[in-house]
């Protein structure tokens, strides 16, 4: 048995999107939206710039007893941009131009254009805000952030079904658009169900799959009112689970168990990321650190400062990529290099001194090795790396053999430092 | 009018995905893949680890005409894990052990766990081992480059439909097992139409899409047989446009109009990205490259790090974070930060300068800025960047003022910072 919640859909167009050009980061974003609105997400449709198929993905969705779609793109001014006319066809409504609206859009390019220095020719320029004008009869318009406006449409007359809210493409258009969107009287008609869907998310490190799958089948607590999923990644083992709020309870249980059962593994109960805990550790105890960084190139450095604040804990790093620099910017002696070679225990652990050392920092972090797809050996071959975290209260050292191709060695180096990291500043 | 070509369609199982916790990188990688064999791909589908859901997406590509179905996950040994047996049940095919299969994989389990030190529990694994054992009756089944192996399902007696291919979902292990099946002979039969479909890329820096929309209706040729798609990002218009070899004169006459329309603009005409060419750029006239990063904290060097071969061109960078490394370990003069600040273009000047002349590069790159979302004030506002490349030729600075959150700043800059690079060694 499941609690009842409303359900919708997302249509991505684009065929920079569908043959993988450019990611979507629109749909993972709405999906959470509506997470938190209590609106169960069915499907995510992902279809090119091409009319047919774009009819054929709302046709589909129109049988699946859905509250509302949600479509992102093809709202521009260029001839592939025909997410409007084919929701208006959908839902049975005629186009029609908003004179008011293409004035506003005309004054949205002509400010744009100013601020960027751009010379641009009037005809073009009118031709583009006139497509992005038309709105289908009865439809809402939800003001442009960028150049494009959004669309809040209701099934026309005789067209029971579910109301299609058209966003643009752009994340920072839509996510702007986004409270527009949703408390537009017609979204709030479709969608009344407004329990929050909760989501706990549990991490693990060094636990296999399938070690937890026999956890939960020996499970005590009751399961049927959670939707678990599981996934690997970088090494990290993610449960998360979703459910309504009634169902919190037997969510506790299961995170009690988890957390029993896997004691040494389970270093995030409630949703934590390694970053989220590597930050607010270093911060708590008014830590700082600093990253030599050979094979990783400074993806390391780049993801230490991702989070807002990080100038609180991170000084800086030295992304040491030839021998030389690994001498000259960390100061690791030249002799270690030549007896053990830059991919090596000893100059790892150099290298995580030196960085420490010159910035003045309480951790440094080393790591080298080699990424490929040259330069293996049998000795060191492709995805060997030396990691080295030294810290006011211990030094971590761990050599890793990492499969896969060169992103894969430097993604998985980047997870196994975080969470050496992690562990050699964790309070005791 | 198109030419004809056998289309596919690929499902994504997997509630992780679905909810946007874990990025698809399969759709992007098989979508190219298909390209390549003149497979036309119509639609992407995103469901989550619900089995009413996968059958729907079924359901509805089985009306769609296609020769082709590729499912990516679901294939643990994981309760949530049905996609071999909601595929069997589509094509009309009851499940069966596979004894042969089971002892292979159990060889593979075994492996892995000894080479990871893993202690396993013994009736979990043969659990789990077995699970991943059933294959519906009369497909053929891709050995496991993971635990997991994949199927090619044709359709059962009586339903006349598509060849179904069942991929795990791990990239590496969905990348390796590509081979086998698209040489299965079910495969081959289904998609026998294999003429390569031509795609073509074209990149603009700084020229408003509006722009390029009136040079295509401007341009004399004929674009009927070619599929033309833009998208903007990261400040880069980029082009693509596929069609098949017939229609390879007409691709020619529309890159040479947005050649001679763009001439200051148009960067890459035959596909190759900012990176391609500053690296092969860099390569060829012999020239090294280091980087001084604050507000971008490393992903430049990343960046530049990413391409096989970089360390032939990288020497490596500082991610100077604080001010006190931004003097100890660049040299920039601590009156220059005290007099202008640390985000001026006298800073970033300054750390081009001491980059280069730490690291003896013949490039050097400075970036400083407010990355946000604190710490604007209002001569200096969140998003305000300057820039600096120092090069043998020349010396390239700007300030930009990038819209958006703290990770648009941070990936604007980077491709700022990779285009004034171009810039500063274009061969003149």
């Amino acid at each position: 048995m499941r609690w009842v919640s409303s359900r919708a859909a997302i249509i991505v167009t684009g065929t920079e999107v569908l043959t993988g050009r450019v990611a979507d980061r629109n749909s993972p974003w709405l999906a959470e939206q509506l997470r938190l609105l209590g609106v169960d997400i069915g499907q995510v449709i992902v279809v090119g710039d091409r009319r047919a198929d774009l009819d054929a993905a709302l046709a589909f969705l129109a049988t699946s007893g859905l509250e509302l779609i949600i479509t992102t793109g093809g709202l521009g001014p260029t001839a592939d941009d025909l997410t409007a006319e084919a929701v208006a066809a959908f839902q049975g409504r005629e186009l029609e131009l908003d004179e008011q609206l293409e004035t506003r859009i005309a004054a949205i390019v002509e400010r744009l254009s100013a601020g960027r220095g751009w010379t641009t020719d009037p005809v073009a320029t009118a031709h583009a805000v006139r497509k992005q004008a038309y709105v289908p009869i009865g439809a809402r318009v939800l003001e442009p952030v960028g150049t494009a406006p959004g669309l809040v449409v209701p099934p026309g007359d005789g067209c029971g079904g579910p109301v299609v809210v058209v966003l643009p493409g752009p994340p920072a258009e839509l996510q702007q658009m986004w409270p527009a969107a949703v408390t537009d009287p017609l979204v709030v008609a479709a969608v009344p169900d407004r329990e929050e869907l909760r989501q706990g998310t549990v991490r693990l490190w060094g636990t296999p799959e399938s070690e937890l799958a026999a956890v939960l089948r020996g499970h005590g607590g009751d399961l049927s009112h959670l939707e678990i999923t599981t996934c690997l990644r970088d090494g990290e083992l993610e449960i998360v689970t979703r459910y309504h709020p009634g169902a919190e309870r037997a969510y506790r249980e299961l995170v009690s168990t988890i957390e029993t059962s896997f004691a040494g593994s389970a270093f995030s109960l409630h949703g934590q990321t390694v970053d989220d805990i590597v930050a607010e550790s270093l911060c708590s105890q008014g830590l700082t650190i600093a990253t030599g960084e050979s094979c990783t190139g400074g993806a390391l450095a780049d993801r230490l400062t991702r989070p807002s604040g990080a100038s609180r804990f991170m000084l800086g790093g030295v992304v040491a990529y030839s021998n030389k620099s690994k001498a000259d910017l960390l100061g690791v002696p030249t002799d270690l290099l030549d007896r053990h070679g830059a991919v090596s225990p000893e100059v790892a652990e150099a290298m995580a001194a030196g960085v420490r050392d010159r910035f003045g920092a309480s951790v440094g972090v080393g790591i080298t090795g080699v990424a490929g797809p040259g330069g293996g050996t049998e000795a060191k071959p492709v995805g060997l790396v030396q990691l080295c975290v030294a810290s006011p209260a211990t030094t971590l050292r761990r050599q890793v053999q990492v499969p896969g191709d060169r992103v894969d060695v430097r993604i998985r180096s980047v997870a196994v430092a975080m969470h050496m990291v992690r562990q050699a500043i964790a309070r005791r």
